[in-house]
Formats: structure tokens, sequence, C-alpha cells
């Protein structure tokens, strides 16, 4: 019996189709992970993942990814206290991204203090408008001054 | 008067807090880009782009990516039908994703039929399930037999 919920690469059927976890990390060991609120949808975030940050985000619940900067593990609210709680951990079809569907202690999950990190949307000539609502917290207060 | 609406990378706080788009490419010229359905929120499918995929999909509004495995831009839906028409183009803080939010024709954005890619769920024993709905098309029919 295996005790490790990652399974090796099969078959693209299988992978498409089948009903074990085997995903697949890239040249660099990681999987891109979108993050979205588990009622209402909207997307809050994107990060990476590693092997073991995908293995502790399903194992604790609470989501984990790598930080590529500081090329380590990131519980996520480690610092602001805004952690992320895991409901859900899917895969897309070919098992080469993961989303978390979550309930965000704190409401932002952006280190801006915005609820999503995607508040600016893009016109056609290459101007952004702020679409993202109030900020939640001062990311001073919480970050320090930069 | 710069014609292009793609705007050169400058300081970090002009980045998170600015309002103009600038983009960042990975050492592949590639930005991941996250689409999900305008009206319920729900994360569709991740796909990269390339500078001139990005320019067209705000040019035109119709999602438009690149296809690594392709190597070519890859208009979503030329084969299938299932075009995706873009009601906002979103950035993240730092600017280096991308989020569509669209309305799918058709309904299913998978091209194994599903609504969604992300149609299965991760058990903490490394088992998937089933949460994706129905099949809205059958791909052999769409693509052709494998």
């Amino acid at each position: 019996m295996s005790s490790d919920l990652i399974n090796p690469r099969t078959s693209h059927e299988e992978i498409e189709t089948g009903l074990k976890l085997q995903p697949k990390f890239d040249r660099d060991g990681l999987i891109p992970c979108i993050t979205a609120d588990a009622d209402s949808g909207e997307v809050l975030m994107f990060a990476f993942m590693n092997e073991e940050a995908l293995r502790l985000t399903i194992r604790t619940g609470k989501a984990t990814y790598y930080s590529r900067s500081r090329r380590k593990l990131w519980l996520k609210g480690e610092e602001s206290g805004n952690r992320l709680t895991v409901m859900e951990v899917r895969v897309d079809c070919d098992q080469d991204v993961v989303l978390l569907l979550v309930n965000a202690e704190g409401g932002a999950a952006c280190h801006n203090g915005f609820r999503s990190c995607f508040y600016r949307a893009a016109n056609s000539d290459g101007t952004l408008e702020h679409v993202g609502g109030e900020r939640l917290f001062n990311p001073e207060e919480v970050y320090g001054k930069k």
C-alpha cells in the first residue's frame, strides 16, 4: 500500500479521465495554483506549489504555496494572519494546474489589502481601472513600512 | 503618442498601484492566464498568453492564448466552436498573471466537453472524484476520434 497521495504520471487517458491524483510539476518542480473563494467563486490569487506544498495543503487544509522569490514553503497568512482554509482541491484535465476553493479569514487574500489580487481591469488603450473595492487592511500596518 | 497598449515595466509601486498595463512575461515570453465565467465567477480553464495573444484578446474581445505544445497562437474555439467572449481583462497586483472574465458560447470551455477543466476534486488519499457535472459535448464528435 502506497502511503503517498501523489501518484506517478501514467497514460494521457488515465490522467484526463481517471480518478487518481497524478499532478505534473514543471522543469522547476512547480505547478501553477489558482485560488478562488469557495462561496462566491471569485478568483483571489495565483501562486505556485511544489510537491511538498501540495501535500501539505491537502493534509492540513491550510493553503500552502512555494515562494519563488524567497525559495521556500509559504503558509499563506503566516505573517498577515489572513489564512486561507481549503474547502476543496481540484485539478484540471491534464493535471498540470491546481485550483483551491477556500474560505478567506479576514477577507483579504492580497498583500495590498484587497480581497482579490485582481483588483484592476485593463481598458483597450492600455490604461487600468480599479475594480477591486475598498482595502480591507492597510499593508503598512500589517507588514511594516517598505 | 504611443499606440501600444502594453507599457514597459517601471517601478514596483507603479506596477502594483498604478493605472497602466505593464504585464510581465516570463523567460519564455509567456504570462499565465486564468479564465473564469463572467456571471458565475467559476474558474473555467488555465492557459498561457504571449504578448501578441494578450494584445489580440484585448483588441478583439475573443479569448486568444498561446499553445505551448503547438507553438502558435490559439484562438479558443476555432476548432470546436466554443468561443469565449471576453467581458473583462484583469491583471494581478504584480501584473504577472492575467484573468479573463468571459461568456462561454456553447457552455463548455474544456476540450473534454465539461463546462470547466476543473471537473475533479482531490481527496486526502490521492483519489479524485468527479464534481464537474455532465458532459456538454462529445469530444470525439467535435475533434474526431483520437
